[in-house]
């Protein structure tokens, strides 16, 4: 969830200002997707999964899925649509699902423990999927690279331990539905 | 969606005031739950859906189904259960679903006609669910009557007619998930 | 579930003679697997399901999805790929899901009204995977056309009543899935 | 999968000969079910997992999930009802899904290493379906004893290690599936 704030302040527009979008979130549940992008071969079976690297606040780095929030009047499908190009670029060719029924739903509390997900900025609701990427991928945004593991690589202790807020356990929700 | 009126009403409190959510309602999307109330006999074979009674504001009446906002810090789980025990009674004994994984999602926009499900006060994305009760319902709340249809009736043309906001279509999707 | 004489008489080779799976039909549950094709937008929107006309064994015409039996030491996603390409021809490039879980599971029974399925042949499980396509499909095998229809046409009495042993129920079940 | 011996002699009856399973074992896919039995909170929220205690062949102890065969002409839940009272005895009160839609399908293969999950008996294909279970288990046909874990001594190695077959693998998807 580390993508909200630069992905707000670009494209929040008309909707929202920063201060009020700010106050909402010390209100209301915040309707977010999170994707995992997986490369699968010609039988579908998954080959490896894409985590965006970031810098994070304290000079450290993390890895994250892509996610980010649904705007006023924009449908689930699009919210993905557009988060999974602005942080993959324009030519991921990312297979947003034909179905809206996620794999799973991350409840992101502002308070650690509620959940094993958390978010200090807000109350989020999030619904998970899994988008195939056919295209090239290209870090874009406040990203500093992509980068592809296999499911042994990513479910390891090292790549776990960079991502925050509970997306690890996310990731390891997405590799048990598929299989993994 | 007819519920919500009522429910902000009774539930908000120190959350949001009716002013400051109709606020946010022209602004974001809300976090909703959607409950298809089932009876199940002992191999968990679909026997009936209870549908909600109201009064609809034209001196016409409606059926629903359990629909109502997620709060706050609030637990998806723990509206679910808010929104069932104050529509059909404290003695229901509703089972709460134990995954996350709604069966589907109603995204109500307050445009007709975007998707399926349409609610005028609001873009409402809804996570929804079957949830199988076990003990005695009461209408509580503003519905008038909870009535059980077996799932020939629930599809029926009659009793389609008496929903409203594209619940027919989401009683429909529910019915559909359980293999009718 | 019409294909499936001819595709075992192809394919079964090594592994039971056409005696021996008769046999085994009357004594065991057969696994099978269901594939809807369907055409999405770039956003994921269904945009047309597609369904095989073929010759019914008394002169008249029948539409059904891609259906078929797993073999022995097969994977249920290469199950999949070779009934889609057997069907739809080597061109079809359908995407096979990521993940295992199918959108329901039909149970055909011999016997008719246990389910809504029935196969005459035999006791089938089904899983049920909605199987976008991306290619060219070129109806192969005993299908006569393959045609696509938008979720309205899928969905009228006219193509439902071409459907046979329950499959125009899988077909409503699986448009539901997709939130038609 | 280690309760499939003793099953099968028990309940084949007048559907199949141990000779003639036996042949069939060696051509065609076995359909399988498996059910993790949970106890869960008033929210829904899990508690604890089930898992059965048994002497294995070869002088230890394993633990297992409940599992066994579908029988010709019987349906998935009469199934999962069926080994749910001969495992956990006939008090336990199984709450059988009211939706047929698995969370996952464990393929079970003769050879070790072509999925997570192995029987050298066969190729079973098993539905897997989270059951809460609300009465009194009381282990019976040739499990020792029921043992209820948290959420977090279930995913321990220690109890993992016990697990054979894969089933280790397919309780941690079955806890994911539920928010762990």
């Amino acid at each position: 969830m580390t993508s909200g704030v630069d992905t707000d302040t670009q494209t929040t527009g008309g909707w929202l200002t920063r201060d009020e979008l700010d106050a909402a979130r010390e209100r209301l549940p915040i309707v977010y997707v999170d994707a995992v992008p997986v490369q699968l071969d010609a039988s579908g079976t998954l080959q490896c999964v894409g985590l965006l690297l970031r810098a994070s606040g304290k000079g450290g780095i993390s890895r994250s899925l892509v996610s980010g929030r649904v705007l006023y009047h924009e449908r689930i499908r699009a919210a993905l649509l557009r988060h999974l190009e602005k942080d993959l670029g324009p030519l991921a060719l990312p297979r947003i699902p034909a179905s809206p029924q996620p794999f799973t739903v991350a409840e992101y509390f502002p308070t650690p423990g509620v959940t094993p997900f958390h978010d200090p900025r807000q109350h989020a609701v999030s619904l998970a999927y899994v988008v195939p990427v056919e295209g090239d991928c290209q870090p874009a945004d406040d990203a500093l690279e992509l980068s592809w593991f296999t499911p042994d690589e990513a479910r390891s202790e090292a790549v776990l331990a960079e991502m925050t807020g509970g997306q690890g356990t996310l990731l390891l929700q997405a590799l048990a539905h598929l299989g993994f």
